[in-house]
């Protein structure tokens, strides 16, 4: 499966299904903590990581202007970001202020990039809302990134949300929020998350049936035959 | 009234107006902190708490194995767990790993059980959201609990959400959240609690009339009065 | 522009442009934490500040009969808020009690209060989310006040969500949260951010029609030229 | 026992004593959270509080002048508290800034004022300690005041580490930190604390000597009639 | 090794070298968050664990007579922890109130407890660090374990700081905090920490004398080949 | 002033007066919050910043080998970072986990660097305190970085505190705990920050002999003048 392939095959599995993947594979430090969907009804994303890191504003770095001029990291990263990838932002868990609003997030959506994650907050959260673009954050907030942060970096390793992003690694968020799967592990995990999916479909239809938990969640050898049969 | 009438009552009766039945009795320490709805649309409901004490998860303490076999009381409990309860899970307000997710609850909800409460997380949120069972938890959270939780114990006094929890209490859930309410206590905070929602809806009546709420609410004697006859 | 002008203009001004109005003129300690809309179909609303301020709850301090009082002042606000307020309730961002519910707010929404605004709880969540009237809140929380809060003045300067709230001052309210604009700077505030408004309402049209964010957003000479033609 | 007795008499029982002596009495939201001494070997003291109030600071609330001007309550405080008395800081708890710092504090103690009382930071950690004055806080914190804090109140009821203070309350800080005791019960909880220290000497005795706790803490009938014979 | 001589042994490697030595053999959640040294001279101990569980404190639970009886699991605990045994009290992180103070815990240094641990407060804190026995916890807290616990179980398996604490696991207490060590992991634990303890001595030595840490932090086989020869 | 002599004066300098002295020229976002002296007695230390940026320890990222390999920017710092200058450890203010232990601060203490600064925890901390080498971190924390962290940077600018730091700012760390100065400003800063702290010390001498602080703290020009004829 090359990487296209498996990252659209990881839109379809839930980031719960894709940390047991890599849990079995010995990786238990991948999920975002205070990473959540803006909208509960935005669309579920998989997408190559680009990044973006910020530091702390200080009053002495840059001006108003430089810090709004397109060779800003932050600034960049919005034209720069390619198609299909995820534009990944460390605001350091900072909750109080944004790492952009609607017309930034306009521009990422008209150029299709596949998603934002970060673990700071957007403001505009309304009108973010109703562009589509699936947002991952850490809430609303109105205040302007330039008064908390000051862009350093761009597709460089970053932290989000406590988890180690690097550049190239795919990230997925659905409902949960976002999982982290290291570059060299996506396509097993796309495959075998897709194949996990299948299965726990079928052993969720024959819970909702009446079947007992057990020997089927998690399935013996009789419930696995049965679902051989039923995948056909 | 007997229990199950009571449970049946308490369904009808919001957790902010048990609450202050229960602090009228000198009971403050009742209502759980950081446990709240996980679909804004899902049901009230009431029922005597079932419970699994889970400690932090050890590297060392069990194996995959016997963490899923059906003798693991997280496990058990979702098969033993009786019809009407409620399922309570301390997991020590630990928000960023779950405690089950899709399968397990809609084996919960086949099985008639009342509700999900957790001061922990849950995962396939929108799975879960979808199958209709109360669930009152952290919020959503993909990864398993078996890389944080080690279930010892089914039944027992647990703590949830800062509050105790004594196998036979009453547990009552609705939009702001989830109260308990001692076993011994539960009859009459049903009844007096229903009187207060009746009484609570005719001030509220008024009040959306243009009354002030001097002399209403509280309601003074003569507002008093007005009920009796209103409610005949 | 007089002040009920302005107050009209700013229901028309986001809290994210009007976070950047204050930003320019050098305030950056004005939108609160931890304070969220209650409900994400609530109307936007702006207006004057009216306070209550309130101290932790201590066992000596009056009576259940006093604190439920007409003449405490968490009581007395309900029914003197002037219409066209926000009343503001200084909770210390208490989040585990409420600090009111559904009956004395339906009342602030009779009497055409324009909004709630607290750092701590609000119970009867549902109920006050059907009332319509905009609520700023920590989130829902069934306890009552009493058992938390001693409310101690009315109309006073105080802390809310982190920042200060001069009698007077304007607060306005939407989807990312709660900004304080201070009394003087009120009229200038509410001009430049609408006309901020309605530029970036232009400058989105492009973005989403597909220019780039360079030049644009945000604008140069050429764009502010293309602008002024298009507001005619 | 007047009150300069009773508060004579305080200094020598300890606030885990008082805590349970308030508890007798119903009193439980007495002990500041997040509030301890500054220095491990500052003498106890108990005193009178006399209160300042503050709010966040807002870069539009006074200049610098008016901030530092012997008006501004934070400095009159410093001149008016007084001796004997405990000036108590309401700083919201917010532990990056100070409340003052060495010199500020010097003239406290010149001037025989009981001890220093806040849940906000202290700057010059280093030299307060070496002042000798009793300093109860957050911890030290370089940034002045000035950044964080805005005074509005002198001698008013306040909030300091969750716990309501009225002005005339007696605190009482010692290595746990601070208990509150309202003004009202100073008398009886200094005597019964007091004779509940002496009985707690003997039964430490008796602890140290190889006697049981069982029947000595708490003490039965036997226990109390040698401690009778104890105290002569 | 057997059990005696591995504690004893215990005593003489730190917490850093243990966690070490267990994250060699998989084991990362064996490190106790939150929890502290009460006093920067206390000794260091190693013991088995013997545990007592506590949840919230409710108003219905239990008279003050019965929590103050022997037959409560926190009071039969200070008589029944065996001599040579740490006490693990799992207080749920709880820090606003104590666990216990002087005359508790001189009982059990008396009796020969090796150390007390908990994530709770402890009361009396300038007198216990008087006492001598060692105490891990949360820092000072004046408030009685009435308000906020209920004891209810005796040496049982136990969360602690955020690691789970089986009876009979070896908690081992320094400067940095403690360390659990599962039971069948003792011996080898004790005989390779202590081994890493010698060498570290050596390099050390060899650091101070001025060696850089290439080759010899973490030694390579130079480095190790004089080890050899300098422990002879 | 040369660089050499600003950081000279520097370490006679309190971080209260740095922070006044950076606050007047419009820099509020300088001192580090959750940074404190592991020891009371570690002397003051001024320097310039050389920097280890970490993100979150992943599984997969390096072997223990790779990660201890002399070529890992951790590792690499310890025998880098220049003589005279501050180690500065983003740590991400994860206090959990250790940034180093007695060997390798051994080692920056016989290579003469200033002083280490992390917002992470540090380990053997007994042991570190006793070097003399003096440290600002989170405080003590058993686990060694490799479970928590993944060194990726030097000398980078990164947050440490929530401050921003740049490499060649200079950093003064006191009892307060730290504040950054940008190296365009050290200078100025010194200079001021010694008359500062001459005055104060006179201001202090004044207070002590019993004078208000009115017209002296801050002092008026009366006070000014007399400070001119003490100073000579």
């Amino acid at each position: 499966m090359d990487l296209a392939e498996a990252i659209k095959t990881l839109t379809g599995v839930s980031t719960a299904t894709l940390t047991s993947q890599l849990s079995k594979r010995g990786l238990n430090k991948v999920f975002m903590k205070g990473v959540r969907p803006l909208s509960a009804s935005q669309p579920r994303f998989a997408g190559e990581a680009y990044t973006v890191r910020m530091i702390p504003a200080r009053e002495d770095l840059g001006t108003y202007e430089t810090l709004r001029s397109p060779d800003n990291p932050a600034r960049k990263a919005i034209e720069h970001c390619p198609a299909g990838k995820v534009l990944v932002i460390d605001a350091r868990g900072v909750t109080e202020a944004a790492v952009g609003g609607d017309i930034l997030f306009a521009r990422l959506q008209v150029r299709g990039v596949a998603g934002l994650v970060t673990d700071g907050g957007v403001r505009d959260a309304e009108e973010v809302r109703a562009l589509g673009l699936p947002v991952q954050c850490a809430g609303p907030a109105a205040p302007a990134s330039i008064g908390a942060h000051f862009a350093v970096g761009l597709d460089e390793p970053v932290a989000c949300g406590g988890v180690a992003v690097m550049p190239g690694d795919v990230l997925v968020g659905d409902g949960d929020g976002v999982v982290v799967i290291p570059r060299k592990l996506v396509a097993e995990v796309a495959r075998d998350g897709a194949e996990q999916e299948r299965l726990e479909r079928f052993l969720q239809q024959k819970v909702r049936g009446g079947a007992s938990i057990v020997g089927v969640y998690p399935p013996n050898e009789a419930t696995l035959a049965e679902y051989k049969t039923w995948k056909g």
